[in-house]
């Protein structure tokens, strides 16, 4: 567990991710994401949802509401069967409850969702009447999930409240085996793509019993944790459960009709299940490492919360600060520009504290890919320094092609 | 009224907010973004983050949890007065309640949030700790918040749950009137920028008997919708406050240091807060217009949850198609890149039904600014029609510049 308390006490130490409501003792289960945190995790997202949904025409987005009432959860079997044992022959529903209206008739109870996936379900017919699409295609979306866990644990990998990334994909039931192959293919690129170290990730065919009744097959992604090997993402066949237990609750028709044959029936689901707070912890896991003092969190240059660091050699030489600031002014993102620029997401970071050995190392420790460094030579031949965190190599380039440069090691 | 109708049925029919939980009968005050309100929000949000957090300096993201303990909420001061009026004498708390936890002593209330704005305020020593920040300087956030509304209503105006973008500006007091103006600049240059009518935006400098006991001074920012002129956004200055009172009920020095000097006090707060609901329903009625039959939604490109249409002429050349296909695939969002391309988050679609009048009119309905079109000359020459949204111009653009021209009008 060496390695989850050092990564635990550097995430709070450099302002990726504390204990909620920490102040206050903290509330068992929650984490807030800090500034790095913050951005880390927006890039993950960001780069999920280019991977499955924006690159592809088969997807279609989706931001469903948390709050959901009674009967979605009557219908998915979450109100009787989302349970844990708790002492002896008790259950403990793991539905965080809560009342909705202020008064009768309208007051009645509502859930958090406890997954993202029912939002999609009940809002299939929805997409099939706004978007028109055929037969296979997917709904996806990223959003928070609750479950009131009985002993949350283990930092990220065990808590209340967290994030999902998540798509269901719609197919004939005679074509769900290739689907299935298809996506378990595309769930290892991703893995790969993110930066989680593929030697400790591992397929488990769950068996037969450990199965939800409805599935004829699942798999567990495991990751090797520090506390052992432990589910990281899940890949589910789940037939045609969940539309037809909503079509019979809700007496709507969910079924799709096949534009050929004018048949009506109701597709098949695979479903791909990402957690947010899993990933950010495998790949922190995988992007850890020491070389004597010095640790690197060595993040694929995508999802890196800050992308490059500018520094003045010394701090105070003021011919030396004015040129640092110009060439930092030049990479930082222009504002009006929608969201990003080619540069991808990050931000860029100013730092002439201490000695620029520290100024090195401390971005290493938050898997700043490039640090920028304006000397003496620069005021001669407008040239700077940019060093490699995972190398530790120092190039010479030329100011005016810093922009394109970045553009190319980030495509 | 008539307005507010079109605009809802329209975003229904065409894939952009759908009711929660609707084939239930619906969950009064949630709505659910479909395919096309979810690329329209995470625009939106994108380029708030941009504009306010992503192009500046003097800011820090963060992403807090929705549950948060009791304690949070008595310090507050929502436990005790976060309520409305309820037939006689009676008031009724509008925050979400449920319990965390499944057995005592562990077991305890928790409170979904009811604002955003705690979340910073709680994380205040962690973000001084971590970043080292220097004054002024901000925490920001996007996220959901929950609110038990008696009475939801006005489709996206007052629902239970919503998403905040929001920021807390850090500054000394004797400078929080310029802050407060210079914010107040900023705002305005916002609601420009995201595309909402100005000259059906006011301010209102709310009186003293209507703020907030511990706010010297509050703007609403308030906009003209079919149901009346009612808030869009809120600037509000805060003063110190939300810090004493956690400083006070949790015993920890929330006290930031002046490096300078080594006095310690507690900063005062100048607190912007968006709305994405009322966002989205304000750029809505601004984009919507009608021209005989042909409705057009005149999004800012930046913001358009499509960015551009590729249509063949017609679709059965199959030499016509074959082309098409080539321009579309060339324009797709790349699979692996870092969520966005210069183009921004925009999605390109392809459509093929219909004449091509049809197409271009299903386009303007959903704000997609251009429409490429490939005819007959393209297999001539190799340049295709790029029609303007608001314009309806035609324009003969060659394929191998589409790229570099759309990077330039969404620059």
């Amino acid at each position: 567990m060496q390695d989850l308390e050092k990564i635990v006490s550097l995430c709070k130490r450099r302002g990726f991710i504390f204990p909620g409501s920490e102040i206050y003792g903290g509330l068992a289960g929650t984490w807030d994401l800090g500034p790095l945190g913050s951005e880390l995790a927006h890039n993950i997202k960001e780069l999920w949802w280019n991977h499955f949904v924006g690159s592809r025409d088969d997807m279609f987005g989706l931001a469903s509401s948390i709050l959901m009432p009674e009967k979605v959860w009557e219908a998915s079997g979450h109100l009787e069967g989302f349970a844990d044992p708790l002492g002896e022959g008790q259950r403990f529903n793991l539905m965080f409850k809560t009342e909705v209206g202020a008064i009768q008739p309208e007051k009645k109870a509502a859930y958090l969702r406890p997954e993202i996936a029912q939002g999609m379900f009940v809002n299939f017919k929805n997409v099939l009447d706004t978007m028109r699409p055929v037969l296979p295609f997917g709904i996806a979306q990223i959003g928070k999930a609750f479950r009131n866990e009985i002993a949350p644990r283990d930092f990220l990998f065990r808590v209340r409240e967290f994030d999902l990334m998540e798509f269901e994909y719609f197919v004939k039931e005679s074509e769900w085996e290739e689907h299935f192959e298809k996506w378990k293919k595309e769930m290892w690129a991703w893995i790969e793509q993110v930066g989680i170290d593929k030697n400790k990730t591992h397929e488990l065919e769950v068996p037969k019993e450990d199965r939800a009744h409805y599935s004829k097959r699942t798999i567990d992604f495991e990751f090797e944790y520090p506390f052992g090997k432990k589910e990281l993402y899940g890949l589910a066949y789940r037939g045609d459960y969940d539309l037809r237990r909503h079509m019979e609750h809700s007496g709507v028709d969910l079924r799709y009709t096949e534009p050929a044959s004018g048949e009506k029936f109701i597709p098949h689901v695979i479903e791909p299940t990402f957690g947010l707070g899993r990933t950010i912890l495998a790949v922190l896991l995988s992007a850890y490492s020491e070389d004597g003092e010095r640790v690197i969190l060595s993040f694929p240059p995508k999802i890196a919360p800050i992308k490059a660091a500018v520094f003045p050699l010394v701090s105070n030489k003021e011919n030396l600060v004015k040129k640092a600031r110009e060439v930092y002014d030049s990479l930082r993102l222009p504002a009006g520009k929608a969201g990003h620029t080619a540069w991808g997401m990050g931000q860029i970071v100013w730092d002439d504290r201490g000695n620029i050995g520290k100024r090195y190392w401390a971005q290493d420790e938050i898997g700043t890919p490039w640090c920028v460094t304006i000397d003496y030579q620069t005021l001669e031949d407008g040239t700077v320094t940019v060093r490699d965190r995972d190398t530790g190599k120092q190039e010479r380039q030329k100011i005016a092609e810093l922009d394109k440069y970045f553009k190319g090691m980030l495509a």
